[in-house]
């Protein structure tokens, strides 16, 4: 009996208090800015995939409109920015930055904490994971991840961000989908540094090859 | 010798009148509406899967606009609205309407006519196809097939427009792909019609899936 007491008592001291600080961690985001940016006939004549970040980060705000863009609720039944084979919703981003890992939680409009680890070393204050959960020889979660990485694309052009989708991932694709807690189920397809360019003479040198 | 003159006699009757016919129905487009649109945060707030379209025609500046956004170059070197993976350009897109199909010269911003015939019937007066050229099991271009449908997507409700990406084809895949003069590395991949909503009202009813 006083054995489970000692035991109950650790409990409280050391994993509650973890738990309270990782649910601290989770990131409440302000709503979209839903009027912002060029128009979408801009976004598009300056779309371009962009390799080099300054270090200015991204506020909350921004990082907000960004994850939303990509993937967030548009309509009260829950639908999304993307479009979604089936309307199966398969897709997933995730949030890396300097203070670790999140989940993006779209229908709370939240990012949700998952590491402090980091998801490899960048140029770029954020990346974007795109996930997808569908069988292994299924060729949509492709298409629907390249409609998200347009919408992180467009978002960029159109709101003075830069970026550029990777299939080559800033560390090894089973690291990253370990520290993401990725289930077996879960492809890894694509990744989105995002940032503010460098320069404008700086990005005509390094021009995208997309 | 009489005979090599009879010939060249009807290709000059026959053939060559057809090949001007032909020329002539290619549809040298206006240049791009650049700074048209709703900001790319609303295009994304409203961005959704239609259904149901209305009579109502594209004229042929709406029709640049649209392919333009779909994959038209964007910037001097000859790069697109469009990211691919490695900057290889496979994708490409066709537009079906009541005068036939034909094929988006990027390059020319221009509509290269193929055939009168029918890519299959619909409600919407113009149907994009995209397609790309690759290997049978690559995957990136799904990816790049999403990226080029998503900027159609945007483009519409960002301009006004409705529109869905479907992987079901209008009629049979293999018809579709024989009357585009697709060659057998060339993938179909999505097609999107592309139209004005009936109203607000039947749009709500018929509220799409994605």
């Amino acid at each position: 009996m006083k054995k489970l007491f000692l035991a109950l008592l650790a409990v409280c001291f050391f994993c509650l208090p973890a738990l309270a600080a990782q649910k601290t961690n989770n990131i409440k985001l302000p709503a979209p800015q839903l009027t912002k940016g060029k128009t979408i006939m801009q976004a598009l004549s300056e779309r371009q995939s962009v390799r080099d970040w300054s270090k200015k980060d991204l506020d909350t705000q921004t990082l907000a409109n960004l994850v939303w863009a990509a993937t967030g609720v548009n309509r009260p039944n829950g639908k999304r920015t993307n479009a979604t084979a089936m309307d199966l919703r398969e897709i997933d981003i995730y949030v890396c930055n300097k203070n670790g890992a999140y989940f993006y939680n779209a229908k709370k409009h939240m990012l949700e904490f998952i590491t402090k680890e980091s998801c490899g070393e960048d140029k770029a204050p954020v990346i974007i994971f795109i996930t997808a959960k569908a069988k292994e020889d299924a060729t949509y979660p492709y298409i629907d991840a390249g409609i998200v990485s347009e919408n992180i694309y467009l978002f960029a052009s159109g709101m003075g961000l830069a970026t550029v989708a990777r299939g080559t991932m800033p560390m090894d694709k089973a690291k990253i989908a370990k520290l993401l807690k990725l289930g077996a189920d879960t492809k890894l397809i694509l990744n989105h540094p995002v940032g503010y360019a460098q320069s404008e003479k700086k990005d005509s040198k390094k021009e995208a090859k997309k």
